[in-house]
């Protein structure tokens, strides 16, 4: 028998973060990708923050940003690549284990047991 | 129609952090609590993390540690305090919420649109 482990390592850290988990969740309820600015209220993101995570997602290859047009009137697309998408779906797996453990726990020992 | 959020504010960075978050699932699959010992082998973390990471919980008020024996033979057992049964079920549930969002999104446009 092996022993229960609560460590977790699929939640990595760079997909785990709240406000790239939230980005990443956001793209991956569209196939066509998202605007910067749709991005930003969904995921109720200051322009600042909203760049910042969009740029370590970018360089760790799990989304792509392209631009069309120029200047101020210019829209930048963010897509989830097939590897982030691999990768997000890897996370979610760790993430029902973390539920199924905690769920399966819930009822264990019965309240009286929490001071 | 409220459009989507994906900003999931329940997932309070207190509770999320990867190392608070194995801990908090440990400590919710037993009610009698559990060693120091035991939390860092079942989560994998070391003396000085452990300890770092349950002195935050515990000023969050969300775990209560208590102490046997003197010196050496010392031993602490960490227990879920009810608050933070309590906090750790609200925060599950967000959890939840972005399982559903995520796998909802799963299929919605094939794996076709992804490049």
């Amino acid at each position: 028998m092996t022993e229960a482990n609560y460590a977790y390592e699929g939640l990595d850290r760079l997909l785990h973060e709240r406000a790239r988990l939230s980005i990443l969740t956001a793209l991956m309820t569209t196939g066509s990708g998202r605007s910067f600015a749709d991005l930003k209220r969904l995921c109720e993101l200051t322009d600042g923050n909203l760049g910042r995570h969009l740029e370590i997602l970018r360089e760790a290859r799990l989304v792509t940003i392209s631009r069309r047009g120029r200047g101020r009137t210019a829209e930048s697309t963010v897509k989830l690549s097939a590897g982030g998408r691999r990768a997000f779906l890897g996370y979610l797996e760790e993430l029902e284990r973390v539920l199924r453990d905690a769920r399966g726990g819930e009822s264990a020992d019965g309240e009286a047991a929490y001071a």
